[in-house]
């Protein structure tokens, strides 16, 4: 089926909702890809784009897609290339069904994320891990294969830490604010925010406790050895629309100064072909100064949101290491962005 | 000067400001304190408290008080009990002034509270911590004296410890999520923090690490022996206007199950005559069930503002112990509505 | 039934939802009402209270209704009184078949508003509406009957025109800006209304310029001459969480002068007996001198929610009269605050 | 003095306020302007831009400004051309001393606005006015000269109803929904606004109900013949970061359908030389059709923030005309975008 050349079609599932809609705003344009197929659930199907979609984010979807007519999740799609922002149960299904009739499956869904042959792909700190894509042809004799991103708190967490993986990360405590785009949408009521902190969403704190332990772990034979270190969340949403703040507190096994960790930070940038790729920001950690810095509205859009800013590094006497803060926008890094900075590598990397 | 034949009269300090207007509503119609005197700095002074005063509450200031004339710093105040709500600077001069002049000044500012023979004060959990008023008396020949209450974020995190003191508290995380009325009036700007959160407040994390220590201490001899235990904090701003949350991790010496963290708090009162006085929650620590409890616009209001509601109780396996969250009213538990049931312990101990 | 020594046991239909909930927090204490059944959809129906409603407003439920079993809509009530909070549909089928089985039902649905024998009942402007349950009795043979409150936003503009009849209103111009709280819950996705204005809410235009003509009507016969006035309304949706404010101009047959406006408002209290009911509100309508005010977090609990606040009187030059804000409380007196004033009417009248 | 070879340099007044701050972000990359001097108060002149300014909008100032010195408010500037963001008394007297001292000045500030010879520039709308300069020359015997742009508010009602002047506007009545940026930095207290909207602004509603007037107006002769129509203005807060939105309802002395008004705005682009100049927008007027538009967040950067959006057309009974919703951007329409423009036209025109 692929066809390789560029533009490459590409279908998204789940088009019509707010992690969807990211994927429109963000492919409007892009160098390699063509959104081709716009694919949601039975409600929507057969509409077209403009009449299945209440678009959340600013501005309108592009002219000729709004026009397009939205295909079902049983369609027989032609795109070699696809983006899943579906939720979790139709993701098992389709996914899964997808990648065996040939498709490269980018997803932002959580469905695979703990198989152990799918990677969660963060390309900038683990772009070895796409070759878990030859184990799942290996495994279930596809010719597709399904790469998945992280968990949207996972990611500016991950980013963070990779960097400082050689001072021996052993323990690290995360206190999550979220933002509310990473409900989705409807998603979170305005009586429940407005004025008000919730200090819960349900089953985050598992996922931040374990996926960037895989995301940072290192590949071994056809499998993750995930990252020995300890973890714990504790997650919540507060009045911000887009990007996730989080407090990070972390124990080293080596002796690590402020200025190691500033010099790591800066210094990152991730194997090749990676800082190439079309949406790998230029620095994919960014560390600020100011006294009162990363803040979600100030500093989301940093690297057109690809950009992890880190900031607030002060040491932290109950971890006898050092805590800061990290923020990553959620909805590009930590979902729609990343899926397409992942189909980059798999098409740089041959799988596609 | 003392007159303790009830109604006693107080004096506000700082009467226009935030805080000082939560000290106008929360003495409304108290049973044993009558708001007799008004005093501001210069810009106020003179002026009836309506003009001078800009009521960021609802409702109105009482009519009685909005057309009385506002005392200027160095006015020679009448009333035995005096409540301070003001800036460091200011209360530094003048509370120490009128503690030697014979007054009892039951203060929210930060300028004294570690003072050695300066109680921070917190009812439940150290009103023993009073007789440091005797030492005060003993070492400079004052009639009068200081009681501090504590930073309005330290108040939850020492009111939800003290009842786990002995299990032995060893180390503590917090996060904290603080409401924008904690920065007082104009205070934090609205282009700062609508669609935003500030990981930031200055002077603030020190406060954190260091005042529970001496509130959770035992008095020995002429000071307090502070809590054996390390603390670190971070602080953040977010969009609420009243009450913060915060993430508290903790590690004891002991074994301890979720139940012993339950029973704790559920049979915590504090030490006689703590329970009974007028200002004394029912409750001290409200604990919650909910999976996402407490928040802050729906709990903050528990006790009339004065118990400190807890929830989320959940192990954290960095620290080897528990994590869970806490919240209290900002201007109430930990700013004015403090003071008064410091006030009233003073009364009750014959210290006015 | 009917069995109206007090206290008069009362159902709430849609005890569940947020108008629901409302209703059993302003009963609870209330001198003459006990609420004896809560009534709710299938979903909802044989759970208890607290299993089945998620309770958006502070505190908690009142605990003996939170472990009270939740009827479904066909259950043979025994209340003689009974408050609905049902949406549109429902309200049409239920209300109508317990007016005829002798229940007084005091509705907060739009669906009978409009229907010629069934008041809009608010009692200080129109309380002689009430006699249309004697109309309702004679056509349709029954022993019970249905007052209806108008809708959230048309009440403060009915209350804030009532006075001003005398004047000769001619046309009024109302532009509001509505609270969240206005849509119930889940209702406004947070996702679109933080850092946001919706200028739209839908079926709420056509209702503000109508509700409020038949609201100051005048009882003719069996039905009601609606005030012969033109209306033109803008209803927009903005980041409040309770209480709608509206900005109305209005052009007079009279000349009017700012104190005649201010005195009507000022001695405004409406017929007997309704000042002496239990929820009726010392001012019906409370004028503030401020520049900035009325505003809907520090006015909207006037009257425990239940005055209407008016301010920023100014002539207007295109209507040639006036024009000013009003504000009231959209869930309390726009709503189940309301409908317990109209029943303490009905009750004080004789027709339960 | 002038040296208009491109690119022409600036300086900026105010530069390290919320609206300066906007003119050097706007200003990045323009294609003829080059910032070149940076002027603000006392209290920053001498300290880098860095250190002087509080950066308010996303990301960061540019690099090289960062780090330009600022120069106080009497320096001998070299620009030609001079951006003033400056409050309204210092305004007043360094304007006019540039203007004689051969700069053109393109202030935001509303000192100048309604002076005769002082244009309201925009362009779109009434590019002619700009000849006012030559007579400003003639009377002052100054070889610069001074123009403003509107009230931030006054610019979406002017952009609205220019369109709409054939139709014979009588009578205007507009309600604003403004955003907190409108205030500046620090601006409007966050304990204002959290869940609240004020409905007041001091100054603004005069400033609404004459402005639109002058810029609809004619130039006849050396001044500006103001439109014969009647303005009434509500002016209030909303807690919206960035644009106003204005309820518009208008009376025509013509018969005018919904189409006559959709074609009129439509077909609107203001007269040559300005649909060519860099800061134009495409479309000065876009009409949404959308049942809930135009919105602040959604559509607040049409056109780069340039155009007014207008949406939601229907009949005003109370007017007899129609009644719409119009936004348009208040730093860049109605600010700093409004000032580039205007000097864009200046230049073509030859002033400068």
């Amino acid at each position: 089926m692929a066809n390789t050349q560029k533009p490459i079609n590409v279908a998204i599932l789940g088009a019509t909702g707010a992690v969807g809609q990211r994927f429109i705003q963000l492919l409007e344009g892009h160098p390699w890809f063509r959104v081709a197929e716009l694919v949601a659930s039975e409600r929507s199907a057969g509409k077209t784009y403009s009449e299945a979609a209440r678009w959340v984010l600013s501005g309108n979807p592009p002219a000729d897609l709004a026009a397009q007519e939205v295909l079902p999740l049983d369609a027989d799609l032609q795109s070699p290339l696809v983006f899943s922002a579906l939720p979790g149960d139709a993701a098992k299904e389709v996914e899964w069904r997808l990648a065996g009739a040939g498709h490269v499956v980018c997803s932002n869904a959580s469905a695979y994320r703990m198989q152990p042959e799918v990677p969660i792909l963060l390309p900038e700190i683990n772009a070895e891990h796409a070759q878990l894509i030859k184990v799942q042809r290996q495994k279930h004799g596809w010719s597709g294969g399904i790469a998945t991103n992280s968990n949207c708190t996972a990611a500016p967490v991950a980013m963070a830490l990779a960097p400082l993986r050689p001072f021996g990360i052993e323990a690290v405590q995360v206190v999550s604010m979220q933002a509310v785009s990473g409900a989705g949408y409807p998603g979170v009521p305005s009586l429940d925010i407005i004025d008000n902190v919730v200090p819960y969403i349900g089953g985050e704190e598992p996922k931040l406790e374990t996926e960037p332990r895989k995301m940072l772990g290192a590949l071994a034979g056809d499998q993750i050895k995930f990252l020995d270190c300890v973890m714990s969340a504790t997650c919540t949403r507060v009045p911000v629309l887009d990007s996730h703040l989080v407090s990070v507190s972390v124990r080293f096994s080596h002796d690590v100064s402020e200025d190691n960790l500033r010099d790591a930070w800066t210094a990152f940038v991730g194997p090749d072909p990676v800082p190439g790729l079309p949406s790998a920001p230029e620095s994919p950690v960014v560390v600020r100064s100011e006294p009162d810095r990363p803040q979600p509205r100030r500093d989301r859009d940093t690297g057109n949101g690809m950009s992890t800013v880190v900031g607030r590094i002060r040491p932290c006497p109950v971890m006898g290491g050092w805590k800061f803060l990290a923020l990553a926008h959620n909805t590009v890094r930590g979902a729609a962005g990343c899926s397409i900075l992942n189909a980059e590598l798999l098409v740089e990397n041959g799988y596609l």
